[in-house]
């Protein structure tokens, strides 16, 4: 049996899904996003992730927490600072509930799903639907990816089994 | 009176500075650097980061924090994430202790400092040399830097007290 925590930080939302899995059969334990109220400051914006993601882990205790890798190029620079913040809650959160990370490369995450690197957001999320018997498709994204991250770090943490 | 903290985020090395205004007297309470262990993982490393500045904001409990603000443009946008991260978890702590966080644009400090928005390093750090009576320029970078918001954030202050 084994617990993990997908997660996918965002200073405004922020995807989690905590999934099991118990021989072949994988199930959702815990699953939704943190909204950070955007009339608040940025300090108590990221406290109420912190707070909120530290709740999650105690309640859930996953093993594992897995998230997407840093990248060097983003779109907009300023968004992937702020981003980085609000992965900093996270990472600190995890610390404190001494719970190993592992960060997973956007394509590795697309390549365990769907069998493609260059999956589209569409595949991933029909992948995520099918794999896990869900009646549609998960909403917002950011969930839909929390999911995916989430499946691919069970597939990894298997296939070392595997090999090892 | 007016008691201030300066602090210069990074993920390997930040700078910080505690400095209290007396009428005209400004003098260094405590400020130094706090380095996290590059051997440890990154949330360990924010881990370190966040209680280092903790403790230091619950030891000195200044009124404001100043911190430069972010633009948008960085040379190397991995390294400009990663201290978003480390940002983070100076804004977190300003937020658990109720500080009030102030960010500064870089040209807003440079003229506050020196009186030119275009000050070069080497200006700034003799400028604050000079206003803080000190006997050499504070090493490394990062401490001057800190120092440099501090003096910023009390000149604003002042302003402020005098126009309103």
């Amino acid at each position: 049996m084994m617990k993990v925590i997908g997660v996918d930080p965002g200073l405004q939302v922020s995807g989690y899904a905590v999934v099991e899995q118990n021989r072949d059969e994988v199930k959702i334990i815990d699953a939704g996003v943190i909204r950070a109220d955007t009339r608040l400051t940025l300090g108590k914006r990221l406290r109420q992730i912190y707070q909120d993601i530290l709740a999650i882990l105690q309640e859930n205790q996953p093993e594992l927490m897995a998230v997407e890798e840093l990248y060097a190029h983003y779109k907009h620079p300023r968004t992937a600072i702020l981003m980085g913040h609000a992965r900093g809650m996270f990472l600190l959160a995890a610390a404190e509930q001494g719970i190993e990370v592992l960060d997973f490369a956007a394509t590795r995450v697309k390549k365990s799903i769907t069998g493609q690197g260059r999956a589209s957001k569409e595949q991933i999320q029909r992948a995520v639907t099918s794999q896990l018997r869900l009646a549609r498709i998960p909403r917002p994204a950011d969930l839909a990816d929390a999911l995916a991250i989430a499946l691919c770090c069970l597939n990894e943490k298997n296939r070392e089994a595997i090999v090892s």
